[in-house]
């Protein structure tokens, strides 16, 4: 098996490294043989290329069985978003390029973590929900987007197609499948004629999974919700955009944005990545934690490869270190780790 | 003065009802004449009219000096979003037609609510910010909206101009010089083509502002920034759609929604409403929450007719209503009181 490593900007090439370090112990113990391919993105393909997501690495991300991916962003674009040419870019032109459509972020509470969240414990103790977010669809791509020509007007488009609806639901329903059975559709049909349309696609196809009970929850109304009462949801289905605020908001129950791993899924090809970003601050320090980036690559051999097994192995490696308090910084300040010592740690 | 009331649909009219008691007493105590003028609105107003916001209730509107508004919606129009007509819609075109564009919601902790929120005592213990949100633009409006002719495809428009987001960023402004002197402009410039709009055009502006110091959030990152530091925020500048989901996130730091109020602000009208909905389920049973009601009236003597005093004892009496652990049963089940004793308490 291949898998194309883009580590990109920040703290990404370092929570990189223990990922890889967890897939070659995996490797060694199962008798697997993964071969890796490193290719530019964001600001540090911009510096080299001029391109933030250059053709080589597109070319390497088609080439390979998935990919795996650190972070973008650098702050020296952060506080010109009207900058020409921007690491973001490289993105959200992967997305589309490579067909990404279904983000998926699983949500879970750590009892050991329980401590460090803002929320108390009877709230987050058992929450164990996934969002299933459209990618590659909605405000983020619609056309017309841009200025009218005095300037003084600015528009985006929203524009969803039940084809593009359709193929991210199924995902959600068939992940239903393996777990509660429930799918929450998260929109704001009161108000948005493509929430509309969401709503009558998947009430649609719903007819195709009768074990899975369905419900629908207005944006506003699913904001409160995730934090009043997380254990509510099972698996939660939205659009582009509010899924970009809802899985951000929903990371906060963990405790640390560090934690979190999420995968992208297309026809043809899947990404993993942590959640976290590029984190500049404690770039090139060995303190930030690897363990978005360790459970990204247990995604990704779950999801791409189908190595269940193996992806076990690795989130149990992962709740043991933690159960042992050993961890970086943003969870334990006392005593705290480093980000290899952490990523050997899971690794041994 | 003259105050329209629009008590609307659930558990409006019995809230609302607590609202114009506490009027009424500070009418008594500081000898003022407050007329009141009753019209239809949402459900109730489908209902008798087969419009949700009747000629007669607009021209009520028009004519009076404030509007005091209780909630709209109904279970009937719930799992029905594609009907005709619904509720909601008369909520929107009484916010486009009055030229109601700046919504203003106080975020606050008190501290006899702390052991009901889900959130640690810690986090939330002098939380203190009002975000405005934009409200008679962006993506609720925007044209073209609607379906393509075979049905498959959807789409919204979210569209603003300069003059839209300068004269709600003035408020916003001038709102942070009576406070703490920051603005945090909530976007996400780094995909949307408004949202640059938005920091380009608050950006110039604030220059009038020389001792506000503004500065900029991914609309992402704030609906994580708000769970895990409420106290970071001090006035929340932000576009419709964004504003709708973080001002109900935000709602969850108070612990309870029925204590919430609101202003609804256009350059000739305003409108005050507790943001907490019909809330069918209990309606007509005295039990629903008036705080956020009687409050919404507290901000109308504030906002509409400069009473800052007669405000400030709504507000003084509440604050120890709940200190004497006088409420309803949404924040202590144990020997709760129903919706006319709180609202008799208040009052007298
Ligand atoms: C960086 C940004 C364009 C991106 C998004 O909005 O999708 C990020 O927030 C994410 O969620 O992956
Ligand atoms: C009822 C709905 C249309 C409305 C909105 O989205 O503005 C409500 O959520 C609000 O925030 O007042």
């Amino acid at each position: 098996k291949s898998i194309a490593i883009l580590a990109g900007d920040g703290i990404g090439p370092e929570v990189t490294k223990q990922a890889v370090k967890c897939l070659d112990a995996i490797a060694e113990v199962f008798n697997h043989k993964i071969s890796y391919q490193e290719a530019l993105i964001g600001a540090a393909a911009i510096d080299a290329t001029g391109n933030p997501f250059p053709e080589a690495t597109e070319e390497i991300c088609k080439a390979t069985d998935a990919i795996l991916f650190g972070a973008i962003g650098h702050p020296k674009y952060d506080n010109d978003p009207t900058a020409k040419v921007r690491p973001e870019q490289g993105l959200l032109a992967m997305r589309k390029k490579l067909g990404l459509f279904a983000n998926v972020r699983p949500v879970n509470s750590y009892e050991v973590l329980l401590p460090i969240s803002p929320l108390k414990e009877e709230i987050i103790r058992g929450t164990d929900f996934v969002v299933f977010r459209e990618l590659t669809g909605g405000i983020y791509f619609g056309e017309p987007r841009g200025r009218s020509e005095d300037g003084n007007i600015a528009f985006d488009s929203c524009v969803y197609t039940k084809h593009e609806i359709e193929r991210i639901a199924h995902y959600a329903f068939k992940a239903a499948e393996k777990r509660r059975k429930k799918v929450t559709l998260v929109d704001k049909a009161n108000v948005l004629a493509t929430s509309r349309l969401w709503r009558e696609t998947v009430t649609a196809l719903a007819k195709q999974y009768p074990e899975i009970k369905l419900d629908f929850m207005f944006v506003d109304n699913a904001a409160m919700k995730i934090i009043q009462n997380p254990k509510h949801f099972d698996v939660v289905l939205t659009e582009n955009m509010f899924g970009d605020i809802i899985t951000d908001e929903a990371s906060v129950i963990s405790g640390s944005l560090g934690m979190l791993p999420s995968a992208s899924l297309g026809t043809n090809q899947s990404l993993f990545e942590p959640i976290h970003g590029s984190y500049p601050e404690v770039a090139g320090q060995n303190k930030a934690n690897p363990i978005g980036a360790i459970l990204s690559a247990a995604m990704l051999l779950e999801y791409a490869f189908q190595w269940h097994e193996e992806s076990n192995l690795i989130k149990k490696a992962v709740a043991k270190t933690l159960d042992e308090g050993f961890t970086t910084e943003d969870i334990f300040k006392e005593n705290a780790k480093g980000t290899e010592e952490v990523g050997d740690k899971i690794a041994s």
